[in-house]
């Protein structure tokens, strides 16, 4: 089913892209308003489902890179979008027939909707991810050796420049090094595949899913029910803990927002701690019980960690997280290809220095 | 007068290279055998006096970018020239014509002779500066609003990036962060410019120049006069100071070679000794009396401090400066735009973080 997207789908796609992004992927408001402001100008974007793209499609993926701490304070433009998709085009001296999404997050699941109405090109409901992580490898493309490089980054001034590397670890190495010298956030294009293989690569459906997701979370709040269980139903996933933030310990290093916020427990987690660490996503989730010894890893990367607002079911990303705030923290099962040895390799704990076999997303609740 | 590289000019281009480097500018020796190299595979190359480039010829400077502490470890290959070249030829879109050198230097005058046998190209006899400096956009061609990008940075390992700034002073933060991340060393393609350009900004007839000079040095040698007496003839320039190193103070920070040496007097100037601060090339000299009270800035940039080994007059090259080594510490005269207001305000002491008016090169010795 072909369809489109337009003004009134933002909300719910910035709300559910931000649920996906676990803690991370950039404020969905900003992503809102920046995908508001460019379908204003430019009217509606086509989205062309993943089966229905065409061999021989030019299929971009355009994202932000950087510390979403710093996103907040130094707002990305509609120009510079253009100005990253236009000089990655120009070097390929191919033209783009179709816009795709790097990962699922309140920014980078709208900054596509932008370049695709800015271009006129239609948006590929699919991502690289399903999820968002924090680095530029990490996406299911990699693992079919489809190359990030040639990847333009452009920052809001005016620079740009056009990384080429040898391979997509050593793409994160120059792109983010560029970035930090930019100013902790930059415009990027990069991942220029065929439409065959981004049918082969990408995740099907995270638009949808996105929208889907927002929708159901909203529609909760408005009938006065739970909207957590309704993202838990969608995503099949499983509540893992109901709490207070009672610290947070946050800093802006080397490009990414790295960190830890520790929860309170409240309700059936009281008496119970609750510790996330992060950098720019939320990578684990370990309980510490009461007495503070016993301490029990109850989700890891690769699997979602989200971090709702208890009352309202938005997510709340690393950048937000303060004192006080109650939030639910819930896991949901990533694509089957994270839990791969590649995908662990490129993505799971032990890549983020986290000794433990990843801990998966448990059984559904049977009450979701 | 148009003539050719060949084999035997090598030692003295890379002599003569290396006393207007300033300390910077990478090893001769590096450079020789580099160009050696190429010259043995694909024949002599011609040079093209700057006066006779035609005002549609497209120029380009090609330039080692990095730390020379790091280059005389990681040594640049053949390969690099010429994937640097490629890149930023086919970014533009347009065929080069000439190759040019961005500045002189052991290393730095050398790599371009190694582009233009590669690529059979005529290579022009000047260069941006006259002279060595560290960063990108201390070159004349700044001052005629030539800009440095798009340019094109590559390393040893195959990764390439093309950068494309807002201005100059971009240019050298973001190329300089890829370089240190690349591992401090890196091959670089910028300034393309039309001949018109070339003639009104590059400095004429460096590589004579530099042949000249290692001819002289090594002429002088071989009749057992004296050849930093021969250097300083030459140049128009002044012996500063004679002594031995007793200190040197040196760290890679930033992608640059940056300290200071400290020489004890010999002979005329026992008792007393002369400091030099370095960032890749040496930018004050200050000589302190032997009470230690009266200090004195004999030299500064942008005026030429170069260290030269006592007996031999080869130029001693900041990396390689080390406690016990005699040297003759001589200055020379800039090229003139280099003390115009611009010309201060890109590569003056006070650029460099001192806060001193440039000490001029005094008139020359009457005796040389």
């Amino acid at each position: 089913m072909t369809r489109s997207i337009t003004g009134d789908d933002l909300v719910d796609i910035a709300r559910g892209a931000a649920i996906l992004g676990t803690g991370g992927g950039g404020d969905p408001h900003i992503g809102r308003l920046l995908a508001s402001a460019a379908l204003r100008e430019h009217g509606p974007v086509r989205l062309t489902p993943l089966a229905e793209l065409p061999d021989d499609a030019q299929v971009l993926t355009v994202a932000m890179v950087g510390a979403p701490t710093v996103m907040v304070e130094k707002l990305p433009s509609i120009e510079q979008v253009g100005l990253s998709v236009a000089t990655l085009a120009e070097y390929r001296g191919r033209p783009v027939t179709h816009i795709a999404c790097a990962e699922a997050g309140g920014v980078n699941s709208l900054i596509p909707v932008v370049a695709a109405a800015q271009l006129g090109l239609p948006l590929v409901d699919a991502d690289g991810m399903g999820r968002a992580f924090p680095e530029i490898q990490m996406v299911l493309p990699t693992l079919y050796d489809i190359r990030a490089t040639p990847m333009s980054v452009a920052d809001e001034k005016g620079n740009r420049l056009v990384v080429d590397a040898v391979d997509n670890h050593w793409a994160e190495r120059l792109v983010r090094t560029a970035t930090v010298e930019m100013g902790c956030s930059t415009m990027t294009s990069a991942f220029a595949m065929t439409g065959a293989q981004a049918r082969q690569a990408l995740v099907p459906d995270t638009l949808s899913l996105c929208a889907e997701l927002g929708r159901l979370v909203g529609q909760a709040r408005e009938r006065h029910q739970d909207p957590v269980a309704a993202a838990v139903a969608r995503l099949g996933g499983r509540r893992l803990f109901t709490g207070k933030v009672v610290d947070v310990l946050r800093r802006t290093s080397k490009g990414f927002a790295r960190g830890e916020a520790t929860l309170e427990g409240l309700g059936g987690d009281s008496g119970a701690r609750l510790l996330i660490r992060f950098q720019n996503e939320h990578l684990v989730a370990e309980r510490v019980a009461g007495d503070g010894e016993r301490a029990e890893v109850l989700a890891s990367v690769p699997d979602l960690i989200c971090t709702l607002d208890s009352e309202s079911g938005e997510a709340v990303t690393t950048e937000s997280l303060r004192f006080g705030h109650r939030v639910t923290v819930i896991a949901a099962p990533a694509d089957p290809r994270w839990h791969s040895a590649g995908g662990l390799a490129l993505a799971g704990p032990r890549y983020f220095g986290y000794d433990i076999d990843p801990v998966r997303c448990p059984a559904p609740e049977v009450s979701a």
